[in-house]
């Protein structure tokens, strides 16, 4: 029963999900429609129609708008340009593991602010910031990786006012704010303060990774200056990939495949909760409305060392749950599930593999 | 006979020029035939067959070799890991002024070598190294942008034996090097001084720059640092189009193409340089064997500000000679044409414009 590995550690889509024929007809039509711009030199913020397309979706201006190769390298340009030497910088703790690490390569000092189960902990995060404002606060307020909780709308609606009070970036990651599973969307941070959020996003969950096509929108004066950044880095981003997946998205078929990713991860998540209610039931975390994660928080001392070692044992690759806090010890009993690229039995399977060892 | 507008500021291909209905078919056929390595999650350095392809034709070993979103933002991640805060960067007197930008922005004390018709001059480097051994060396050995000049083989090994004896790193740059338009390939310093080198160049000059496809060569345990960097940065660079360019290669249409190019700038070439001895007979300059760009050095003073004014009269569009400049006022009176983009009645026009300003 154990000999198959179960591959718990990652956050992508199965590899078979990918609309083929359809992207291969779109970068045939975005090459012979405009050959002259996506194969010569472009400058960031990126191809124009792309540019002007997701502005509209987003109901913005423009000049608002800059894309580029991963919306986690525009992250990585953010910290370069936003943070002051020594600068503090808050995420929610746990977060993203690359985003901790971009903030730590630019030398910031990061700051975890505990993750309740419906946005950071408001009392810990007013604590901290009496203790010095940050540069900026990361986050992923839907389906949040790695924990899966979306931040309630009270709680944006606070982080916006303290945003603007104290004069901090919030900086809103949201790739996987369009794979909502249940429920209804909450307003994003963006639309609760413009004027000081960042957001990020991309179309590595709702289409392809490989594209590394990700977008930014903040205010115009920032976006300009983080494009002259981007083409002082490298001109322009990829432009061919952005030719095929604006063609993608005018011919309206992002939706269709939306829904349809929407159709194929519902069960997953189902499997997940309904697996870690069966072999985990003194395990804690949220019950994810959407996204590729769900988190949980282990009951009693646990040596991550040993889990991991252990669950290798029984053919099951589990993620370091210490990698996803600004302080690692905080991470010793959390594990992520990523239900997205494993198939409901494979989610029971190494769940009860995951009581086993535990 | 001056209504028209000529551009000497673009360092480009001319945008009818790219094989479009071939990148289309080598599109369909990567993506049909790996859809799930190409459109997945990948990491540096690149796409597997590609980074094969490219260590195959240059005889040496895959794991020196990484790929990029460009070779401009390559060579960002070189100054962001090599350069310790305040070290000394020597650039070639002229150089390419992204490449100056860039090791300014990451805190480098940049150093102009003056070039020679055969490259830098060798006594005024050596004078330099009694100064301070700085990190790295920039240089681009072949068809130089903005000069045209070709380092001659004495001095790509004397550089060599310098790199070795002082422990500096030679970053040769080398996007123009397939487009020799006469004359016999010089050895590249990369051959010279293998564990000493760091080897740039892209498929931007021989194939489309919309691609942002660079390469870099280097000694592996410089590569698996740099990949490092790349990976904390972006995780892997764009793939769709690196599978599209390993299809153009495997199928031996790189070099059709590329003799094809030489083709087509081989009478720019010849018409820049008859112009050039024609109009202005008095200014100095190298008679470049291949590449974009014959430079010029205009006799007597020369206020490059005035010249602009009065170029953009007569709707002659050049670049400012002082950007290639580590210190701008070594360029008032140089002039880049760059021959790659305007026909030979164009520059002839362009260049007859000139003297008429001068």
């Amino acid at each position: 029963m154990t000999n198959r590995i179960i591959n718990f550690t990652r956050g992508m889509p199965p590899s078979d999900v990918f609309p083929v024929d359809e992207l291969v007809d779109c970068s045939r039509a975005a090459l012979q429609r405009d050959p002259s711009v996506l194969l010569q030199y472009g400058r960031s913020p990126g191809y124009p129609p792309l540019c002007a397309w997701l502005a509209q979706e987003m109901g913005i201006g423009v000049d608002r708008v800059l894309t580029g190769n991963s919306s986690l390298e525009l992250f990585a340009f953010v910290t370069q340009l936003l943070l002051p030497p020594g600068a503090r910088a808050f995420v929610e703790s746990p977060s993203y593991d690359r985003a901790i690490a971009l903030l730590q390569r630019a030398g910031a000092q990061v700051v975890g602010i505990p993750l309740e189960p419906d946005g950071v902990d408001l009392a810990a995060l007013e604590a901290e910031l009496r203790r010095g404002v940050p540069a900026l606060m990361y986050l992923i307020a839907d389906f949040q990786n790695p924990s899966g909780v979306t931040t309630s709308l009270a709680k944006r609606q606070r982080l916006a006012e303290l945003a603007r009070e104290h004069g901090f970036w919030l900086v809103e990651d949201a790739p996987y704010r369009y794979l909502r599973l249940h429920g209804e969307p909450v307003p994003t941070l963006l639309s609760l303060a413009p004027e000081r959020v960042l957001h990020l996003s991309s179309f590595s969950k709702v289409l392809a990774p490989g594209l590394r096509l990700g977008y930014l929108v903040g205010p115009s004066e920032t976006v300009t200056q983080l494009a002259a950044w981007a083409v002082d880095t490298y001109i322009g981003p990829v432009l061919p990939t952005q030719g095929m997946v604006y063609e993608y998205c005018r011919r309206g078929l992002l939706k269709t495949n939306i829904a349809r990713l929407c159709e194929l991860y519902r069960p997953r998540l189902e499997a997940a909760l309904a697996a870690a209610e069966r072999h985990l039931p003194e395990a804690k975390g949220c019950r994810p409305d959407g996204g590729f994660f769900v988190g949980l928080t282990l009951p009693g001392p646990v040596r991550m060392d040993e889990l991991l070692r252990r669950a290798a044992q029984v053919n099951l690759k589990l993620s370091d749950g210490r990698g996803f806090f600004p302080c690692p010890t905080d991470g010793e009993n959390f594990i992520r599930i990523p239900f997205s690229s494993v198939t409901p039995e494979e989610i029971e399977d190494g769940v009860a593999r995951l009581s086993l060892v535990l």
